[in-house]
């Protein structure tokens, strides 16, 4: 069950932005472009009917850089807790996978067009997923204050 | 940048659920239990600092059934419409990926008790992501009837 599985990007971002600077991505636009040679417009068909997507894709910059395994502050701040990799959502994670959830601005042929996804220009897209408001929490939301403070300034 | 890329996975879901049928995972507890041979306690720390986590857990079960690519009706219903593999949420998807989110009962070392997980015992656990929620869908939701539908008795 600890097997190593193998994926394969389904497409990439194109466009956008090309640094991963930290903060202001809400109006970031971009174009998840699909594998042409294995992926037809029926892929995305009826993408149109959601406002959001979940995009899951890999964290390739910097790949060499040593996994994280334990626990440190999130982005250096002295004054924020340790917390442990799982706690938090650094990119130099286990399996590096990234999610995020977007706007659709439209679907074109094999892509789509999203607004306010933190990935670059280049990113390996590993699935979209339509975004159901059955799949978001259930119950009260709880989460520490540096969280809140991350994303204070984050789209 | 659509080369292969390995993953292994993190660790493993234990208990609960074993069958993975389709309907009533609310109240579905289990553990996820880190690999020990790579992980320790520390990589949880902080975790009990938020009520919900998403888990990225890889689709094992039928892993040889071929994988979708194209569109098809949701759960074969003919009164749905024809959607691509993208615009919904099966499993037979490229890569297999699942995610979702559920709620933390509890970390207890290298575990994590949660509920509300849509996945069976044995299933492979690629990540666990806070859930935070400036990360949630920004602006209004929109969804097509039948996900609702979906979604009814899914908890």
């Amino acid at each position: 069950m600890l097997d190593i599985i193998e994926m394969r990007p389904v497409g990439v971002v194109r466009g956008g932005r090309r640094e991963a600077t930290k903060d202001h991505w809400g109006d970031n636009r971009c174009r998840l472009e699909l594998d042409a040679e294995r992926y037809t417009a029926e892929a995305l068909a009826g993408l149109d009917q959601v406002s959001h997507v979940e995009v899951l894709f890999y964290f390739h910059i910097a790949a060499d850089e040593p996994t994280e395994a334990g626990a440190r502050r999130p982005r250096g701040r002295e004054d924020w807790p340790r917390v442990g990799i799982f706690a938090q959502r650094g990119r130099m994670r286990p399996n590096r996978i990234g999610t995020s959830i977007c706007r659709v601005v439209r679907v074109d042929g094999t892509a789509v067009e999203v607004e306010g996804l933190d990935a670059v220009d280049g990113t390996p897209v590993l699935d979209i997923k339509p975004v159901w408001s059955g799949y978001l929490p259930r119950g009260e939301l709880r989460e520490p204050a540096w969280a809140k403070e991350i994303m204070r300034q984050y789209w």
